[in-house]
């Protein structure tokens, strides 16, 4: 059994953020999603009660996670490595794109990501960008950043735009105080990720968005995936 | 007959920069836009002595520019509204893509143009980018510059990206040292365009790169349009 964080598995497929809820909180979370795109990219929703999602029908949603994240009324109270022992009929789970799958386009394109490099981490900050509020859910958008050369900020505003699954074009480049953001060296997840002097900071929207909405708005039982271990898909990415 | 620049005529087509020369003198330039697509994208090139350009079978690029400057070893020596008293069998002409292409669509996206607003020409700077030789043509890169907000950079590079034919993406954001620009209020070419200081300069390469190379080369004839007269094709933009 596979335990540790997924990135650079399966290369060239698409990994996913995961949510889970029950069905009475579901369409405001879904609603949330259609609503906002950029840090809430939807790949799939299940049916109530399904652990196979549409796009990896032979997958077991309650187990091939690396680790699980379950929370009660916002706390979170266990990380186990399957939720098999919690399913219950009203379960609908949602895989949201995520932002591992262009960075694999980004280095085959010759574009350096500093935080693998480095081998930490993205950093990942809350912003004064305020999501579309649906219903019981709303909050600022998370954003990532990612320090680039202004040649390969252009080249990851091309790549990462093709991919609307994954969070598509950067939402800012340049000043993290139009946003919100007061030091890059603090982020609010994630590890810290120096910028040099000829780099810009570029910000994507990020799937730990959805995740700082879940928070707040504290549903009884809410199942995410661990902090860098996705689901992978069948998708090709 | 129409003698003004052209832009903002005949929206949705593509206008392009015209430079003739003598048929000894069409291979290296060909070769030159053949080695630098982002300043020299070529639409098309006729055969010697054709004032017929493929792309636009009914037009006569001897006459149907508004006006044409006419260089000898290098030197302005005329600016006619016609060239068909200079019209020789020996003459290659080539049509290199415009930006004007492009700034129609990112007006038609909502992201403001200033030096439109303005009423003014673009900014246009020499840079420290190399062109890659081609026989008798070298020269640097010039380019145009367009203050865009964070957020408007990022789509102007996914927008003006989709277009080849009129120098695609930026090749630079955001640090105009870095390529050799000293100051952005003293442009080489066209009007001062004021950047504020929540916007980044975001620059293109630019039509004007094969003239300063032809300048420098100094052939014994060489007709091109004049500033902003451009030739207008019958291709969508």
């Amino acid at each position: 059994m596979w335990t540790s964080p997924t990135a650079g598995l399966a290369p060239g497929y698409a990994q996913a953020n995961l949510v889970i809820l029950p069905r009475d909180w579901a369409f405001d979370f879904l609603l949330f999603c259609q609503r906002n795109p950029r840090p809430c990219p939807l790949i799939a929703v299940t049916e109530a009660g399904s652990w196979q999602p549409p796009v990896s029908p032979k997958a077991d949603l309650r187990t091939d996670l690396p680790k699980y994240r379950v929370w009660r009324e916002g706390q979170l109270v266990d990380e186990p490595n399957s939720v098999s022992h919690l399913w219950r009929d009203d379960l609908v789970s949602f895989l949201i794109g995520c932002s591992f799958t262009f960075e694999a386009d980004l280095l085959q394109a010759g574009v350096p990501v500093r935080h693998i490099e480095l081998g930490r981490n993205v950093s990942m900050f809350r912003t004064n960008i305020p999501c579309v509020p649906a219903g019981r859910f709303s909050g600022p958008m998370v954003v990532s950043m990612r320090p680039l050369k202004p040649a390969d900020a252009i080249r990851s505003v091309e790549i990462s735009g093709r991919f609307a699954a994954s969070h598509g074009a950067p939402v800012h480049i340049g000043f993290p105080d139009q946003i919100g953001i007061a030091d890059l060296n603090r982020p609010d997840y994630g590890d810290a990720v120096p910028v040099h002097a000829d780099e810009l900071p570029v910000f994507w929207a990020c799937g730990v968005t959805p995740q700082a909405a879940l928070l707040e708005a504290k549903p009884p039982l809410a199942i995410t995936h661990a902090p860098g271990c996705m689901f992978l898909t069948d998708l090709k990415g």
